[in-house]
């Protein structure tokens, strides 16, 4: 269980707060202060951690600086060989860590499993793919270009940032912070993880892999913390080179802020669903609520409105609510489809949006119900433009449906969002599927499945205010490196022969 | 007109004889022998070109490989900048070469243009895409693999082969030669050209275009000559670095003479067109037709068997008939749709397949008729595998239909074929098109259009015995270098730093 | 000359300032105010410009907007089509946009038409390239990845980013404003221009090529005005989809305030020269004289510190001396070395950081001389860390020599500078050559040959200060440019055969 | 030890005879014949293998081309798996193979073992690159070509050949037996092993080790007998589709009897070691004693000539001598530097060559030695290129000198040989070994050490006679591909908006 074992060391059992992890130590805060982790389920304090200082984030700053230069310096296969040995050790521990996510962020008990596996299989397709972008650079020669002979060697290579800040959000506080600590350590990064509130424990958990797995001290750290001390003070520290942040609107502040160094930023979406005439209604039905309410709709990359040509509207509504029916409702731990969300203020802004579509005259097709931070699922049909929640994320287990006349009118209202995450299509047609999806604006468009940030190797990102920078595991690691050349110049021409 | 104005130094006058070039000259064969081209479409010599002898090839051989050394040492710029004046000279001069096209292998006048046009672009294309090939190499480090520090860089770049011998087939003896010749040159190799009988006189004519265009003496030649005297004196000369053939069964012969050279081959195919219940059956007769009778089915990518879903078949073969007789038959110059086909042989082997599908029971849908070289478009339905005409390609306006039952059948029909060049599938279900795509063993599916070699950057190559090699702008560009490294060891690990 | 001939348009005559680009045509600024450009040798008004409104700005804006959305519709090889058109009328009116750049900055005759021939060279350059990096993307199958089958297709492509602001610096008003314009055009963004003032004539007559090569309305504009007016307005404007900036500390400012969209940025450097003692001095001091000295020392890639081993010092300042004695000094018109810097400002900084080093006991090669804005070129012998020359960059003829007495020395105070642009090393060792190269924290670094920008299709970026994002043709378009997928989901596992 | 344990049931214990392994079954041959390896040491018999006959290779072809279709369509994590786990059995049992290769090609005891635990490593790198290489394709569009509008997409992805031939050399009968099973496996193919007599025992054994792994019945086969038997049967067989070849001469005779299929092939080398005034001259000799003398000079990349500058000649060939002093002769199971080789007519034509070289006047730096097979280390100076030795490869302890008093001749040297597998240069000037390098002839030439084969993710080819295709990981796994494409053809231009 979390905290015992050999995760014991990062408890502090006296005063019960997790430590926070430095210099290739856990710690506690010289602040004494502890910042509390409500459980959504029985909305009472589950476990606390560090309440570090500014002081504090200095130390682990100037640490990982010095580490950094000395990873830099590390083989690839050295580099890779650690990462593979964290991935294991956070595979075999991860009933401990799925535990935090249960009691953290209320995450159904075998998603919870899934997430840190996955983490663990993440983790090592980076490390191995890190290996092969770090390893080529290129060789180009001067004589392509007008006027110049063959006397010039540009040797191009990919080298580390220095400092990644990593700010995973609660969502996925174990797979979210994997990846984008495995691209940063394999490039030859130093990484300073800010972990969600929410998901905090869960983090220090998996951090602690990374601890056993050997890493050189001060490389990687981990600090705890409020945002009103520390949040601006880690996204404005001059010793990051490099921001990597998963959340809401606050990725937007930060970009303001941060300066001139790479920010891969992912804040969210509005993931349209257009559902033509000519799809298989069953499969749309399937991939509504698994993509509409899959741990309550707590996703980025959730199914957030469907937008339906109204002659198949009726069918597709009636699939839905009927497989909707078949969702539990209740508690992670009894591996529940709906759990609760994650704050009281969540449940709260989730309600907001309702009762608007409600007064507004959208079709509930289910009774509203909320108990604490638990709601029912909830399928709203004849949403129009007009309601809040047409256009805003509940990040909750409430799906609103536009029925649409035309294609045009569904990639129109698609488009019209601020956001660009993802979208989805659903059409037999292949050549309505290609140019749909070339016709909508964002980063990516599933043809025939709800939207989805994996498999981890493939590219996610997000366009408009859904962020900046590409993440997958391959664009990750680019992400994370600067290109250096070297170009040796002759005296004189020199050409290649053989 | 050919021969004359710019063209008049290629024209032995006198002996009314189109001369060879070697050595940056336009000369004659010591033979004193000349090979005469039979106008398919009157039958009658129209043109002669050099009988070129051993010795011959020899001196021409011996001064490719000096040229080739000076050229590899040519900034890349340089090299493309022969490359763009070369097209533009072709460009301006298409009507005498269309003319030769015409003459030669009664290609319908508007199409002759047409492939000197696309020839032209075809080769500034190439010389920009090879700056880039060429101009890029790759930098690897040491310490990748498992053991290893980061002692050793690996500088790895792409350098010419050599000399290239260039046999483009009679269909396309412009187009088909420049595809070879283009990428030959950008990449630094000198280049040996010996045309097809049937369109030599263009191909000098061609030649002379880069002559005009200034490249040094040497790196190009054309030999013409009887394949008894110099055909395998050609393919097995020591001297020759890389052979690029395009032509029929010949293509096996070579590959098994040709001894530790790269090949890139394209033998011919029997592209199969699969028609489904839900396809564009417009589209589909329109390709069919297209396909299937364009330059009389004298192309390695024409529609050559049409695989039907017995369901839909009546339908398809009525709108194909319908546009079957709109087709024009006679004289290229007339710009007809069907012209002779390119030698009497040619026509009695096609008339061999039609009388064989007659006999052993297929249905004509038009009556055949011939007259010399000139075969009238026919379309032939229920055709059974027990007929030659369902597996061996007729190169010419003759095209088998057989009725299928399932998808099954129509791609198991496909992949017993020896050939594997192109292919095509209608229909209009995204998952059936990948699906079968997939299934299908060619070198390219069409999904919802005829094969065909173009554009031309995209990769062309075909399985089987349609060839080795892959073809297409790029592709052909890294079929004619080769790799070579430079291992700079340094006395002790560097990591570079940034 | 400027002004005249097919550049009439672009001047309003009868007020004797130049006009201002928006929406396809040539405009006077309601504002009805200009800003007037001193000439560096004169001192006096030689040209005046709108000084634009936000309003104009905005129009501007939005026009960028609708004729984005229509130009990433235009084929690729249209899109290169224009602008080889646009290089080519830029080339043929070197004269009159050379002879802006001799008024309004002061560069030699000969370097000014040299700079626009290179830009015309580099916008073809970049065309072709644009048509390769835009026309593929990658295919990437689920496979790949731990407990996935191959049932999803990700097709990844490159896709423009919407309106590029594109802001360069005075010195190469014209290359640098071109290597900013051509990546963003092929990529199919639409493209804002702020041209500095000094230089913006110039631009103006550049992008005049551009719309007589037949861009569509409102694709490209230039707006000239005063910085506290547009600037920030311009920087900050919600319209623009990236910034590429090239110019001074501003550009730090522009980047706090920027908000999430890609930014290239290039601020400048201080660029070392290490001199060790087994290199040719021949070859050394007339990069340094080059490097140093070339249009007065304004260039980001000047030659900025020259570290020097103390037992080669005295030579090399020998040599360099003597070299420096045949540097010509006037007026760029009559195509002299050094030539007066660009303000008043300039030079008195230039000043400061000279008496600086006076006082505090550097010793003076030459006797400092200065008139207006000429500053006669100067080399100053050990300079130490603590005289601001050691660290400021003059960007002007005045050059400081650091004398050190190890490698680590060299590297560490290179590695100490804010700066990290370009750097290079003089040494004949192999070994010696990389791994300094390899310790260099700058974006690139020359073996045996000064910093330089180009060849322009070579990687350009600075780390630290220097700036954010790679330039150099390839990485332009790439910066330019954004990924967008389309993951084709099939209902059954599909493999490839063939 | 060998054919006990887990290896028991590879051996035929009643018979004393090792079996085949096909259809994922080890066999005792039909034929009740057995071929002898004679171990070089002792000269006696030490294993039997079995004399496979035609049929039996006739099964093992078909049962390879059923198990390679399913095999393509394993997903390819899988296939990944499949390699590590084997990789990790065969470290495992490095003991049991190592000793094989003791008794069969008298390797010393602790490269014996080196070469296994490296086969491990690169079974597992080419696992993960392969994952890379074949989870990749491109999507090429159609607009970069003029004329076409946007209205076909094109994916092209690297799909499995087919049935690969592998047939390694006797010198490292398990690395270069994996370094082709490896790639052929992973990117889908079937894979038939023909290993060397000298070798045949310990390459039974390392299949074992992927029998035991899991792989699908008949997807790997291992057949022995006599190449007169089964050689060209083998190389000429039509269910080949690809041929990967390590040895000697017989690969030219290969290349001309395949046909149509890709071949890899590296037939051997004359390495030269150019030797400069200004090289390291301890460095050099260090080199020349490993390069020229490891496993006793029977490696394709051994040092086969040095070209030494004569001023520094005698200096280099004290230091070569007296290293050379202390190498230790004798059985490999004492692990001596200088082993039996492997054959006694190897060591008779070795001995040609020495008594070629002493009769036309070489000096022997040492005395000829010989017992048996074992001859002892020999330095031979003043070589002439009049003698046998300056051209031809001896594989074996017998080294010799060529002074040369320019680089020039040192390069027209190494480009006469008929070979161009590797090459390499001492020199400590940056230009010098840029410049030689360019200009030697070879696949690859190292500056400042020794010719190597590995790191194995280097590209690794002969030019010339040395052989065709590249290896290396990644080239490996790219030569035993082929590219399809299918192309979507939309019925519009579509474009990708984002």
């Amino acid at each position: 269980m979390a905290g015992n074992g050999v995760f014991a060391e990062i408890y502090d059992g006296e005063a019960e707060v997790y430590k926070y992890y430095a210099e290739g130590e856990w710690r506690k805060s010289s602040s004494a202060k502890s910042v509390s982790i409500i459980n959504p389920t029985t909305r009472k304090t589950h476990f606390k951690v560090q309440a570090c200082t500014q002081e504090e984030v200095n130390k682990v700053m100037d640490a990982a600086k010095v580490a950094q230069k000395a990873w830099a310096r590390t083989p690839l296969w050295k580099r890779a060989e650690l990462l593979h040995k964290a991935a294991a050790i956070l595979k075999d521990h991860k009933a401990p860590i799925a535990h935090c996510l249960v009691k953290e962020i209320a995450k159904p008990a075998k998603d919870a499993v899934t997430e840190v596996v996955r983490s663990g299989d993440l983790v090592s397709y980076t490390a191995e793919e890190g290996v092969r972008i770090l390893g080529e650079g290129k060789l180009l020669v001067s004589d392509s270009f007008p006027g110049n002979e063959r006397s010039k060697y540009c040797l191009s290579s990919k080298i580390p940032l220095g400092v990644v800040l990593a700010i995973p959000p609660f969502n996925y506080p174990v797979n979210l912070a994997v990846s984008k600590i495995a691209p940063a350590l394999i490039a030859g990064n130093a990484l300073v993880l800010k972990p969600p509130t929410q998901g905090a424990v869960a983090a220090l958990h998996m951090i602690h892999c990374f601890h056993l797995a050997g890493f050189p001290k001060g490389l990687i750290s981990c600090v705890t913390g409020k945002g009103s001390e520390i949040g601006d003070f880690l996204t404005m520290h001059p010793g990051v080179n490099c921001i990597s942040f998963t959340g809401g609107d606050t990725g937007i502040a930060i970009s303001k802020k941060a300066g001139m160094i790479p920010l891969q930023m992912e804040l969210g979406g509005k993931d349209a669903c257009i559902v033509l005439e000519d799809a298989d209604l069953d499969l749309v039905a399937a991939n509504i609520v698994k993509g509409g309410f899959s741990y309550s709709g707590q996703r980025c990359t959730a199914v957030k409105v469907v937008l339906i040509m109204d002659s198949v509207a009726d069918e597709v509504v009636e699939k839905v609510k009927s497989k909707m029916g078949k969702l539990t409702v209740g508690p992670p731990e009894d591996d529940c489809d709906i759990t609760p969300v994650v704050t009281e203020s969540s449940a709260n802004f989730i309600e907001g949006l309702v009762m608007d579509a409600k007064e507004k005259g959208a079709t509930f097709c289910q009774e509203y119900r909320r108990e604490g931070n638990l709601i029912w699922p909830l399928l709203l049909d004849h949403v129009r433009p007009d309601m809040r929640i047409a256009w805003e994320e509940p990040f909750g287990p409430v799906l609103p449906i536009i029925r649409i006349h035309s294609v045009e009118e569904g990639i129109h209202h698609c488009n019209a969002s601020n956001f660009g995450l993802q979208g989805c299509v659903f059409t037999s047609d292949i050549n309505k599927a290609i140019m749909i999806s070339d016709a909508m604006e964002t980063g990516t468009v599933q043809i025939n499945s709800a939207p989805a940030r994996g498999p981890d190797h493939f590219p996610f990102q997000g366009l408009k205010d859904s962020g900046i920078g590409s993440q997958g595991i391959t664009n990750s690691i680019n992400m994370m490196v600067k290109v250096k050349s070297t170009v040796i110049n002759l005296p004189a021409p020199s050409y290649t022969m053989g």
